[in-house]
C-alpha cells in the first residue's frame, strides 16, 4: 500500500483521538505503508488540500497524550458530501487531486452515521473512477446509535461521565428539607442510550433518578407531572433525567415551541432547552422549587472521567482499521461484536459501510420498563463493561494542567 | 466537656463532609467528650430537635467514605437566626432546650459567612444565659469569600473542577473552522475566586480563555464585544469565563433584565442566566456561532474531581475545631494562615467569629490585570497549592457506582 490519510468528522468525543492514535501507531509501524497523513477538518481538508504529516507524532509519549486528548486533534467538519453527479463533479475531482498528490492508498474516516455516508460515497467514487484507493470507516459517536456494532467508541466515556455526575447531582439536590425537582437534560437526538446511562444510579437499584425519559418513548406532560406529584408525597426530591430529543405522541419535540425551528445542514432540528421548558412546566403545574441542568458539551469532552475500556477499545479499533485496509478491504466500517458480558469479551470485524451510513439504532422497546428488575439487569449487563476503568490523567507536574496534544 | 453537636449550613461543597468527618473522628477519640451528635438541616434541626447520634459512623471505613461524599450528609438549611430579643425568644428557648436535653457542651457549625452569623449570635446567647456551651465555626464555601482565612475548604476542589472542565471545553470548542464564541458561566455572587480558577488555563500561559470577567470589575458590554471582535480577527474561537455576579458600572447586574427580581431570604438577588444573556448579545452584535454553558451545581458537587489537598485540609480543620473547643475557646472560627507557597505550608488558628460573620473577601484589585505575567505568577502561586492531588474514588467494585455515606 502507498500512503494513508485519515480524517475526523461530526461531533467530538473523549475517545475519537484514541482511534486516531491507533491508526497513526499501526500505520507508522506497518512496513507496507509509507507516510501517515491527516486531513484537517475532515473531508473539507481533503477537498481544500489541508493535509498534515502525522509521522511526527508517532512516538509513544505523544501517542499516549493523544489518546487522552478530548475533542478532535485534526479538527472536524459538518460537511455532507453531495452525491457524485455532474453538478458536484468539481468537489470529487478536488478530492481525487489531493489523494493523488499525496499518493494515498487508503482514506480512513472516523465519525458517526453521517460520516459513514461520506465513506460509502467515496468508495463508490473510487470504484467508478477505477482508482486504487480504499475507503474505510471507523465508528465514533457518544450517542451509541450506530447499527450492527455492539456499541460505539466515545459512548462508554460519556456514559461514565453521566453516571458519575448524575450520582453527584442527586446528593447535591437532597440537602434541603423542601420539596424540589431537578431536571437533567442529556444529549442524544433520537437514541436514548446516554439517557439510560444517566439513569444508572436508579437502574443499579437506587431510588433516584425517579424519571428516565428516553426519546424512543412518547412523552406525556400529564404523566410526567403526575409521576412527580406522586413521588413528592413520600420524598422531598425528585430527579428526572431527560433526553434532549423527547417527543409527544404527535411527533413534535417537547419544548419546540421555545425554539426558532432552525435546522443544521443535515436537516436535524437544533435541540436544546427541553430541560428549561420542563422546569417552567413544573413551576407552573406544581409550584415547588425546580432546577434544570444542561450537561452541555461536558458530557462529550470530560476526558478526566474517560473510561479506560472505551479509550483502549477506540485505539484498538483504529489499529484494526489499518489491518482491514492492508487485507484489501474497502467500503467497510469496523464494528464491535460482543461475545459475552461476564467476563466481557468482544471481537472486532467489518461490515459493509452501507449497513451503517444514515441508519440509527435505538434502545430496544423491551428496555423501556426501567423499573423492572429483570430489565435493569439486562441494561446493567450491557452498560457496565463499557464504562469500566479509570484513565490516569497526564498532567503538567508543576501546575496540574492536563496535557493535550495539538496537531 | 459533655457531648458535642455539629450542623452543616448554606450551600453544599465537595469538602464539607470531610470537615464533618474530622469533627466526628476527633470527637469520638477524645476521652473528654461523650457522644458526638449531629443536627439535621443545620440550626433548624436544633430548633426542632432533629438530632442524630454520629458515633455509629466513626469507624475508619465509614469516615473514609464520608470524606468523599459530596454535598451535605446531615442536610442543610438556609435559615438565618433572628437577633436574640423578645420577639424571637421562643426560637432561642427551643435551641436551649435541645442543647440541654442532649447535654451539649459545644455546638459546631460548618458554613459560610451567613452561618458564622448564627455562631456569633449563639455565642452571645450562651454567654447572656450563662450556659456552659461553646459555639465554634468551621469555614466552608466554594466561593472562597471569607475574610481572615487564607482560603476556605471546598474552594480547592471547585477550582480544580473549573480548571479541568474549562480546559476540556476549550478543546471541544476549537474543532470547527468557523468563528465561534463560548461563554462559560461560573458561580460566585460577588467574589471572583472561582472565575479566576476557571481562567487558569490562560493564567498559566495558554491562549484561552481570552476573557475572564470577575464580579469585582465593572462590566462593559462595549468592551466585551470589541474584545471578542478583535480576538476573532486572528483566531476562530473565543472563550469567555464569566462570573454569575458581573455588574455594570451602575451597579446593576448584567442580564438582570431577563430575571424577575426575586431575592432569597438573605436578600441576595437570585442570579443565573448571565451566560444566556451574553450569548444573545454576541448573536445580536457579532452574529457568529455562540454557545453559553452554565456549569451549574457540577462545580460544587463533582467529588470525582476533588482536590486531595482540599479534602485533607477540610478534615484537619474539623479536628482542630474540636481541639479549640477542648482548649476552652468559643465564639471563634477556624482559619488557615499561609506560611509559604513553595513548599506550601500553613497553620490553622482561630479568629473571633465576628471577624468573618457577614463579611466578604474579594479578589484584590492588583490581580485584575490577568494578562500581566507578574500577576499571573502571583495568582498561580496562590491557587495551585489548593487544587493539588487526586482523591482515589471509592466505588462499588462490581458496578463502579461511587459509594456515598448516607446518615
Amino acid at each position: 500500500m502507498k500512503n494513508i490519510l485519515i480524517g475526523q468528522s461530526g461531533g467530538p468525543s473523549v475517545a475519537i483521538n484514541s482511534s486516531l492514535a491507533g491508526v497513526i501507531k499501526k500505520g507508522t509501524q506497518s512496513v507496507e505503508i509509507g507516510t501517515v497523513y491527516g486531513a484537517r477538518n475532515g473531508i473539507t481538508g481533503v477537498i481544500n488540500d489541508n493535509i498534515v504529516d502525522l509521522s511526527t507524532i508517532a512516538s509513544d509519549d505523544k501517542i499516549k497524550i493523544l489518546k487522552q486528548t478530548p475533542a478532535m486533534a485534526l479538527g472536524s467538519c459538518r460537511y455532507k458530501l453531495p452525491p457524485f453527479q455532474e453538478s458536484s463533479r468539481q468537489i470529487y475531482m478536488q478530492i481525487e487531486e489531493t489523494l493523488k498528490k499525496y499518493d494515498i492508498g487508503c482514506f480512513f474516516y472516523i465519525g458517526g452515521n453521517d460520516s459513514m455516508d461520506t465513506v460509502a460515497k467515496l468508495d463508490c467514487f473510487f470504484k467508478e473512477r477505477k482508482l486504487d484507493i480504499k475507503a474505510i470507516g471507523i465508528p465514533k459517536t457518544i450517542d451509541n446509535d450506530l447499527p450492527v456494532t455492539d456499541h460505539t467508541p466515545g459512548f462508554g466515556s460519556s456514559a461514565k461521565y453521566l453516571f458519575n455526575t448524575v450520582s453527584e447531582i442527586i446528593c447535591d439536590s437532597e440537602i434541603y428539607p423542601v420539596k424540589n425537582v431537578v431536571i437533567v437534560e442529556i444529549m442524544g437526538r433520537s437514541a436514548g442510550w446516554l439517557t439510560l446511562a444517566a439513569g444508572l444510579p436508579k437502574i443499579l437499584g437506587g431510588d433516584s433518578p425517579q424519571i428516565i425519559a428516553l426519546p424512543e418513548v412518547s412523552f406525556s406532560q400529564e404523566e410526567f407531572i403526575s409521576t412527580i406529584k406522586k413521588e413528592l408525597t413520600t420524598k422531598n426530591t425528585v430527579v428526572a433525567v431527560v433526553s434532549e430529543g423527547i417527543k409527544y405522541a404527535s411527533g413534535e419535540y417537547v419544548g419546540m415551541a421555545t425554539k426558532n425551528g432552525e435546522t443544521d445542514i443535515f436537516g436535524h432540528s437544533y435541540l436544546s432547552g427541553v430541560g428549561k421548558y420542563l422546569e417552567m412546566l413544573v413551576k407552573d403545574k406544581i409550584g415547588c422549587k425546580v432546577r434544570s441542568i444542561e450537561l452541555n458539551v461536558m458530557q462529550r469532552c470530560s476526558s478526566h472521567l474517560a473510561a479506560l475500556a472505551d479509550i483502549d477499545e477506540a485505539f484498538e479499533i483504529g489499529v484494526k482499521a489499518v489491518e482491514a485496509a492492508l487485507s484489501g478491504q474497502s467500503g467497510v466500517t469496523l464494528c464491535f461484536n460482543r461475545i459475552s458480558d461476564a467476563p466481557y469479551e468482544y471481537s472486532i470485524t467489518t461490515t459493509d459501510v452501507n449497513n451503517i451510513a444514515n441508519k440509527e439504532k435505538n434502545v430496544p422497546p423491551s428496555w423501556f420498563d426501567y423499573n423492572d428488575p429483570k430489565v435493569q439487569k439486562e441494561i446493567a449487563n450491557y452498560l457496565l463493561p463499557l464504562i469500566k476503568g479509570n484513565v490516569i490523567p497526564i498532567v503538567n507536574e508543576q501546575t496540574g494542567l492536563p496535557l493535550y496534544l495539538k496537531i
